[in-house]
């Protein structure tokens, strides 16, 4: 922890927060003697050393002559690239029939593609249209956080062995979302091959926990208006619980003046790319809330460096359950973008 | 549904729409044939009527030629003031000794006062100073829900135990927050007397629900950037458990530039009292996170019209083990700000 | 300027940062040797003293090893409380035949009221309503900014003429915003008593620099998406003029989910009371932009600890050019608030 | 206008509202009669014809019985893309001895790279380096607005004549900023070729004007917190004033939680490439503020449609004397990044 003084504060005033750090067996080293510090506009610092806890962060903050108290911790000690030694992938191993799939550095861009809320009679020809286009992965919603009790909720267990069964037939792992920690096991039944944590439970950290122990694959979404250190300390919810498969997922903040419905947040792939070893998923869909944005947004997260895409299909927009005008509904169209993606994604590999 | 077109939209686009929205079922209106349209800046507004979901809504606004989309569903019913003739009152019974504890139009400014994480030796101290100088209910944390899985997560069972222990001797109901829907039935065992939903957990529906449903007085705070609309909303998760014990909490919420932890939405306390029925609580250490500006942050709640305040108080704030530095801890301080408070609420009784 | 570097980061890559800050001519002492940085958790954290100017704690922020630079710098001289020895005053003479105003830390609460534009017929009689319902200074836009040239843009040197011919009558001196610098001379030569710098020309330095030079009283008021940080430093430049007469405005800002015009940052009152010697007025009007919530909102400042309060009334608020809507146009209710908020003010004085 | 009333508003309440607009000589249609608006949930909305101003939308706000007004206002007139028959173009005729150089749909990417404050030594270099790598346009700030009157601002009058000696030497035209109304004659007098209006002037309407005004090619930069609907209807201050050349400069935004010095918005090219005729730059350097993330940045944004980015670069960036932190300094580096970015652009021309 450095604490920063305000210039024309009291010695005796420093010597009280001084006085408290010491009571909490920390070590404080004061920059004073320096010749710039004898001056009228003095500059007063303090390091401290030791088992630096939030608690003594916030305290400190509160004396009236401390002006700002920074941090001195590491990035979380699970996902920093440094650390890790490069960037990882996680791999889904597939055993339903298809290929396994990888994400990450190294790998080609993944695209995850299915209905936003599975429905009994779109899904599987859905996700069969977004196999025929090049997707790797089928995404859908079997249990639905909506801001409303009295909008759909989704079709719950019964949507999950629609998925499931849509699966065998497709032959693309699964990824869907989870909302309660009662129903995690439910996943494991029906073998789910991702389990998705959502933007309004990206703080539900009960819910981290459990997710993260099954040691399955998790699509980690941002929370709306995380800033990128609480995702990626939240982050470590899941990866304390020895799970090192867990993907990072962006899709659009809140934010004043936006145009989409929420503000795109896609530069974050290049400030997460350069922290962590994580692999980074941008969802189209999500974060423009347009269908006529989604080619061009995914353009941009390809060409800046992200390992997977994600976004909402459906062969019959006007029947999806939730978000239907958002999904991609031809496959003549599906089929370009993900194209140009894949060529934009290997033009770029490798800028740093 | 009212669909607003571009001027310059061509009459075959916006065809497409109202095709597309009797395919559903629904009627429109167009507003055609009115003298202002036939001019060169024409403009074209559909109202559209019948079941419309947010689905529709949202199809519609994918159209090239919509400009813009209005909802025109009601206030959520549940709290409208309107239609619930009034504002209404939470009585806490309060069967643990002392008096029954009322929040709302009508009743005194009421005041929760209490320790941020329940800890073995302060807790009790620093109720019954928050009793003593006037509180009216204790709160405490037993489970906190941290940003790092590395910080402290509380007491947990034995928080509540502790929490509940005081209050035999303190006299006064405590509120504590729920982070697990499998924790539910700890809270019921405890007998706590309030629940409180935190900012993280504002959108985890499946926690509304399951609080909810204990038909025990809730504690509801808004998250970090959700609109007063998606607070509503999400309120009727708990109201729809046939409970209408809920009181709403503002916090602060995530701004740009705030000076604060939080940038403070006291404002939206006048127009939460204008639209709901719902008794309305100012959390005043977590908005500024500044012992400082307690005091006077108090003051603004208490004359804006909050119908109950929130602190953070602790009679050793250096052994907090969250918090402390936002604690008050001064006990005549205390007395002096509550009496205040009080003063402010009474003299501004009755303002619209 | 302090430096934190990553956990896990070079040596030589803070070599590399050392570097090029003696090549600056400026001296680094570096936190080696501690103990606890032997471990493999190890912090590097630099001081770097001399001319620390801001191009080189951005280039340094650009070192990929550097994970975070903190400014060193003191609280802008001018318009520190601790520095100037307190709060201070700033009063206006008012020579047109009533009594001098004074804004600040032991006067009483001052009452900005009056139109939002200035119009021929209801200039006069609304500034009459205001000074017999209480008010001490009357507002006018003589010249308005509005966001879109097709707006109504004021009635320009007439309106200055207008508002002033009304000063004479009603006796308070008047407050009138200033859009360009070519317009300066003109408020001199009707001796407008207050030039106001609005939000959307907050960092308008050549504005800024032009109005300081007057010596005239100055209300300057936050930028929308202003922090605090950059509002005060700005309002240098007008101190900078040996203009000591600046007023500080807060009137809301730009913000995520808010349910106003714009999100109040009244909770500033009370930073910008702690940290600087400056008057500080609230906008009552152009914060909320509701009528409905100017008397809650009122109070919340007044209580809160503003020295000023500023807002649009109007005789006939159906008639007004701009914002007739947010006007406040009943004697009596505007006589009731007055009293309300100087009460208020009163009952809080000396609150810290 | 389009006026939704809460549900269970008093029928004479609505009657008011609607007096109100009939006395301002407007037109109302309602919404009554339906079938569904006989039920409990009854719905009522207004239609209002008629000259209908920002005064009475926002006057009608007030209504207590209103729940939302929507105003119907077509795209602002100048701007519109439909209206004005699909994209332009705006030419630089470079009489500088290069070039003319176009931006816009059709053209080739262009790219505007300089030193960010012009200074003696290495503006010359820069720019000659900028124009080896591919570079279509110098940028060179003479006038530099600074948060604090402390910081450098700029060579003024000696900036232009360094910068526009250099264009001499380098053959490429030069944009650079205005910060007064009373400048604009100095920039004519060494005929600078593009006149950028920055983000903190986005709203000073007067210099929107004066700039618009000479005829000249401006680069306008949306305002730091500005909506799209804000930036485009301010943008027409400038084509107002029969200046077709307008370009519009995307740069970022203030954001909560963005790891860059400002949140990038980028999206919001699509947006506005599908709403206006404009071409479209985005500046890589100010919204990132970070070298590391420019090439990536670069890289979405032509990706993404823009028709140019503008960018830092620097010889020395040690000496630079505003942001060399993240200015681009190596040739082989820029003339990459230049190669990749009209690579991508080539590859996505065409897609909506």
């Amino acid at each position: 922890m450095i604490i920063q003084y305000y210039v024309g504060s009291a010695q005796e005033q420093r010597e009280e927060v001084r006085a408290k750090i010491r009571e909490w067996g920390l070590r404080v080293r004061s920059s004073t003697g320096e010749k710039e510090e004898s001056s009228d506009t003095q500059i007063h610092v303090d390091n401290v050393f030791g088992n630096v806890k939030d608690a003594h962060r916030r305290e400190v903050e509160t004396f009236d002559c401390v002006k700002a108290v920074i941090s001195i911790e590491g990035v979380p000690q699970n996902l920093s690239r440094v650390r890790r030694g490069g960037r990882h992938t996680v791999t889904l191993p597939n055993p339903h029939g298809g290929k396994p799939v990888t994400l990450g550095e190294g790998a080609p861009l993944a695209i995850i593609a299915g209905v936003c809320a599975v429905d009994r009679d779109h899904t599987l020809p859905s996700h069969q249209m977004a196999k025929r286009s090049g997707a790797d992965l089928n995404r859908g919603g079997a249990f639905k956080p909506r801001t409303s009790p009295y909008d759909f909720q989704g079709l719950k267990e019964d949507g999950l062995k629609v998925l499931c069964e849509a699966r065998e037939a497709v032959g693309l792992p699964v990824v869907s979302e989870v909302l309660d920690v009662r129903d995690v096991d439910l996943f494991m039944k029906y073998d789910v091959d991702m389990l998705q944590i959502g933007t309004r439970n990206a703080q539900n950290f009960e819910l981290l926990i459990e997710v993260g122990r099954t040691g399955k694959p998790v699509l980690y979404k941002r929370g709306f208006s995380n800033s990128i250190d609480e995702f990626v300390r939240a982050a470590n919810y899941i990866m304390e619980q020895d799970n090192d498969n867990l993907v990072l997922c962006l899709r659009g903040v809140k934010g004043i003046g936006s145009s989409f419905r929420n503000q795109g947040d896609m530069d974050e792939i290049v400030y997460l790319a350069q922290l962590t070893d994580r692999p980074i998923v941008y969802d189209l869909s999500h974060s423009s809330g347009k269908k006529s944005a989604v080619f061009r947004i995914g353009n941009m997260a390809a060409a800046g460096g992200a390992d997977g895409l994600l976004l909402d299909v459906h062969v019959s927009p006007q029947h999806a359950l939730v978000d239907g005008f958002q999904a991609v509904d031809s496959e003549e169209e599906l089929t370009r973008m993900i194209a140009m993606w894949r060529q934009l994604h290997e033009l770029t590999v490798g800028i740093p």
